[in-house]
C-alpha cells in the first residue's frame, strides 16, 4: 500500500487546469544538446534541402560560422520540453502565436526550456480551462533562441475548484520579427547551388504555389520524429490506449505535419533559408499514418527588415493536405473528417534581396 | 561444385555447441566507434531523457567531460559484436547475470568485444547444450567499459560428436558494482532540469512505480536499432524466413525491449541517471511488432557505495509489459502467450544521495 | 489566375528530352556536409560491419587519418543530387557505367555534383528519348570523389518537338579502377577484427558465396534511407499517386538495393573494404516494402592495381533477390513479377593482398 502511495508521488502525472496560476513561470526538464546527428535524422525524416542548412561551405560562403540546424529542428525540441508540464494533460492544442526565431543554433548548442503562464480562462462547463503560455528556448549562453505563445484546454483535476481570474491576454496577428540570425553576404549566394534563382523581389503578394510532391507518412516515422524530440505526448505512441480513443489510433504530431510542409515547401520558395516567425498555426484536422501529405504556399505579404538590407521577409501562408494534390490550391472546407487542408502555417520566411 | 565448396568456408556460418571448449578466448569483429550520430537515433528510437545523456553543459555542470552515451546503447552495441560468434545458432538466449558497466563511454569512443567461454552443459537429448560466456566491451585505451555474462543454448552440428566436461561456472544473484564513472557534484545537480526532486534517500524499499506511458514498436523501429547495434541475428529481419519460423513473424530483439523499458523508467526514476550493473534479465516471453509495451518498477534494495558519497545504488526490478498498463503492478504469470510481462529486469541504478 | 502562372515558374518541374543538349554541364543544387550522424543512420538502415568504415582506430592503424564513410552513401548522396535535374521526368533508369570512387569521403567533408550530357536519342516512338549523362560528385576542395555515367528514359514536353542529332557514347564495359584511396598498412590489417581471414590470394574465379541471410524492407526504411540522399524521386514517397500508377504502391530505390546487397555481403567478403568501381547495375525487377532481400556474388575477375601492392581489386557480380534464398545461386529467369533477382550488381572491391 504504502508503495503504491509512494509511487503516485514519485511519478509526474503533469499540471492539471488549476495547478497553473497567472504569471508562474516553469522550468521544464531535459537540456538538450543537439548534435550532427539530429540533423541527419532531420534530413531522412523531411528531406529538407535548404542550402544554408545542408552544406557547411555554402553557410560559410554567406557568413555563417557553419550550417545552423534546421528551425523547425529547434522549434520541435523546444515545444518538446514543454510538453510534459504543459500539455500533457491537454485535450487540445488551440493555437500557437507570436513565435520568434531570435538567433541561429548550431551543433553542439545546448537548448533548454522555460515558460511563463500568460493567460488562464476557465470554460464554462467548469471541466476545463484554456492555459496560455509564452515558452523560451535558450541556448548554453542564456540567449534565446526562440519564442512563442500557444495555448491548450486542459482538464481541471477537481471540478469543484474554483475558477482563477480570467485572463486572456492580447496577441498579435502578425509577430515582430527581429532576428539576430548572421548577416548575409548576398554577392555569395550561389543560386545555382540553393535550386532556384528567385529572390526577395521575384515573389509577388498574392502569389499562389503548387509544392506538386506528395509524402505518405509512416507510422515508424512519426513515432521516430516525435521521440527525437523527446516529445512525450501519448497519443502519438500508444495504439493499445488509441484503440480506444477519439481516433481509434495514434496522431501524428503535428509539429511533423508542419515540418513535412516546410520540406515540402523547398520546390518553389528554395532560397526561403529561415523561418523568422510563426504568426499562427491551426491543426485544422488530423494526419494517420498512411496519409500523403501535399502543401501549397501563398504569398500574403513582403517585408524588408530593421536595419537589414542582405534579406527580407515573405510572409506566407502554407496549407498541407491530406490525400489532396494542391494544383487547385484548396482551402478548408469544413469537412475536417474528409481529406482535405490539415494545416494553416502564417509565417514569416527570410529571403535574400 | 569448386565454387560451392569454397563459398561455404568464406561464409561464416558461426559456431555450434562443439565448437566451443572450456577457457577459450574468442575475439569479435568489427570494432565500432560510437557518435553523437548514434546518440541521436538512441533518442529518436526511445525518447530517452535522462539528462546527464541529453545536455553536454549538464554533464558538464556535475563534473563529466561531456555527455556519456546511454549506458544500454553501450550494452547493445558490444552484444552485438558477440552475436555472429556466440548466438548465431542459438535456439534461446537463457539469461545474464553479472553485468557491470565500468566506465563511461563518450562520442568518438570506439568499442571492441571479446568473450571467454566459462561454461559448457550438452543437453540431455544429446542435440544442444548451454554455452556460458563472459563477455568484454573495451574501448580505444584497452580499458574494459563493460563486462557481461550470459549462456545461451546452441545446436550441435553433429549429434554423434562426444558431449564436453559438464562445467556450470557460479554465478552472483547480484552483480558487484564497481563503477568508475565520473564522480558527481551533487551540489550542481539541478533538480529542475532532471525532471524530478527526488534523489537516493526519497526511494524507499518495497517502493512500486507504474511508469505510465506505452509505447507501441513498428517493425522498422527495432530493425533500425538491431541494425544500428550491428546484430546478425536472424529472427529480427527476415520475415520471408519467420513466416515459417516458431511464430510466424519477425521476433523483436529482446535488448529494444530493455531499452524501451529503461526509457519509459524516466516516469518516476529520472534521476537514476546511470546503470551500474545488470543482475538478471529475462524475456519471460516474446515481443513482435504493433505490441505496446509498459514498464514498472520495484525499488528492492538500497546501497550506499564503497569510495562514493555522491551517489547510491538502486536496486530494480523494473518488468515491461507487453498491451498491459502497468497500474496494477503486474508480475509473470504463466502464460507467456497472453498479453503480459514480457520482461523482468534486476538492475543497480546510480542516483544522487 | 495571374498567381497560378507565376507559381508554374516558381515550381522546378524539372527538364524534359528537349531540354538536355549534347555536351550541357549543369550544377546540381543542394551541396551537402556529410557527417557522422549519415554515417550512423546508414549503420542503422543496413547494419554494415565492414572495419574500415565503422572503426576510427582501425582506420587508423591501417593508414586512414580515421572511418571514411561508406562508398554507397557517397554514391547514392551524389546521385540524389542529380534526380531533380536529370530524372524526375524519367519514365526508367535503364543502367549505369564506368562508375568510380576516386577518394575516400570523411565526415565533415561536403559533397556537391554535376553532371554533363554524353548522349541523346529519341526513340521511335516520338515520346521519349535517352539522355545519357556523366555525373561527378566533388568535395569541398574541388576535388572528383566519385564520377559515373548513367542513362535514363525522359518524356518529351512537346511530341512535336524535332529531335535532336542521334549520339549514344562508347561506354566500357569494366571500368578503369584509378583509386586514390589511402595507402594500406596491411601488416596492421586485424583479421580477427575485420571478420573473416581471407585476403587477396583466397578468393578464386569463378567462386559463388552466398551470403545466406535475408532482410526484410519496410516503407518507414527506404523512406528514411531515400530522403537522407535528399533524392526526391517521387515513385519511392507517395502512395498516394502510386495507387494509380503502374504497381499500386510505392517501389524501393535502387540505390537502397544495392546498398542492402552490399551489406549483406559482408559474410564472405569482409575485407573487401571499397568499392572502387561499378561496371554495371542493372535493376531487374521491382522491390516493393515487405519484400525480403538476400544477395549472392560471384567473382568474375581479379586484378593486381597498379601502383599498388598493398590492396588488390575483385571483380565481383552481387545478385540481389526478392523472397529467394540464395544457396542455388539464382540468375534472372525472366519473370521479374515473380520472386527473383532483382539487381544484378558488377563492380570492383578492394581487398588487402
Amino acid at each position: 500500500m504504502m508503495g503504491i502511495r509512494v509511487a503516485m508521488t514519485k511519478t509526474n502525472a503533469s499540471n492539471f487546469f488549476e495547478d497553473f496560476s497567472l504569471g508562474q513561470k516553469i522550468v521544464h526538464a531535459t537540456p538538450r544538446t543537439v548534435t550532427a546527428g539530429d540533423q541527419a535524422l532531420h534530413t531522412a525524416l523531411y528531406g529538407s534541402r535548404f542550402a544554408v542548412q545542408s552544406s557547411d561551405e555554402f553557410a560559410k560562403a554567406i557568413g555563417y560560422p557553419r550550417s545552423p540546424l534546421d528551425d523547425l529542428l529547434v522549434f520541435n525540441i523546444v515545444f518538446g520540453k514543454t510538453v510534459p508540464d504543459i500539455s500533457l494533460n491537454a485535450i487540445a492544442n488551440l493555437g500557437y502565436a507570436e513565435c520568434v526565431f531570435l538567433k541561429a543554433v548550431y551543433p553542439g548548442d545546448t537548448l533548454s526550456a522555460q515558460s511563463e503562464v500568460i493567460g488562464l480562462k476557465e470554460n464554462s462547463n467548469g471541466k476545463t480551462g484554456t492555459v496560455y503560455v509564452r515558452s523560451r528556448g535558450a541556448n548554453q549562453h542564456g540567449e534565446d533562441v526562440l519564442s512563442f505563445v500557444r495555448w491548450v484546454m486542459v482538464r481541471k483535476r477537481d471540478e469543484k475548484s474554483a475558477p482563477p481570474v480570467a485572463h486572456v491576454p492580447e496577441l498579435l496577428k502578425v509577430a515582430n520579427v527581429k532576428t539576430e540570425f548572421p548577416r548575409v553576404d548576398t554577392a555569395k549566394w550561389n543560386f545555382e547551388l540553393s535550386g532556384s534563382p528567385d529572390g526577395f523581389d521575384d515573389y509577388v503578394i498574392g502569389e499562389k504555389i503548387d509544392h506538386l510532391d506528395g509524402v505518405t507518412v509512416e507510422e515508424a516515422e512519426h513515432q521516430l520524429a516525435t521521440r527525437l524530440y523527446q516529445n512525450t505526448a501519448r497519443v502519438h505512441f500508444n495504439q493499445f490506449a488509441e484503440v480506444s480513443g477519439r481516433f481509434g489510433r495514434r496522431l501524428v504530431y503535428g509539429g511533423h505535419v508542419i515540418s513535412l510542409a516546410r520540406a515540402l515547401s523547398f520546390n518553389g520558395l528554395a532560397n526561403a533559408f529561415h523561418i523568422a516567425g510563426i504568426n499562427a498555426g491551426r491543426h485544422a484536422a488530423p494526419l494517420f499514418a498512411g496519409g500523403t501529405v501535399f502543401a501549397w504556399s501563398e504569398i500574403v505579404d513582403k517585408a524588408p527588415l530593421p536595419e537589414r538590407d542582405d534579406v527580407g521577409a515573405l510572409h506566407i501562408v502554407t496549407r498541407a493536405t491530406r490525400d489532396l494534390p494542391c494544383s487547385k490550391f484548396p482551402t478548408e472546407d469544413g469537412t475536417p473528417e474528409k481529406p482535405g487542408v490539415i494545416l494553416e502555417l502564417d509565417y514569416w520566411a527570410l529571403i535574400p534581396r
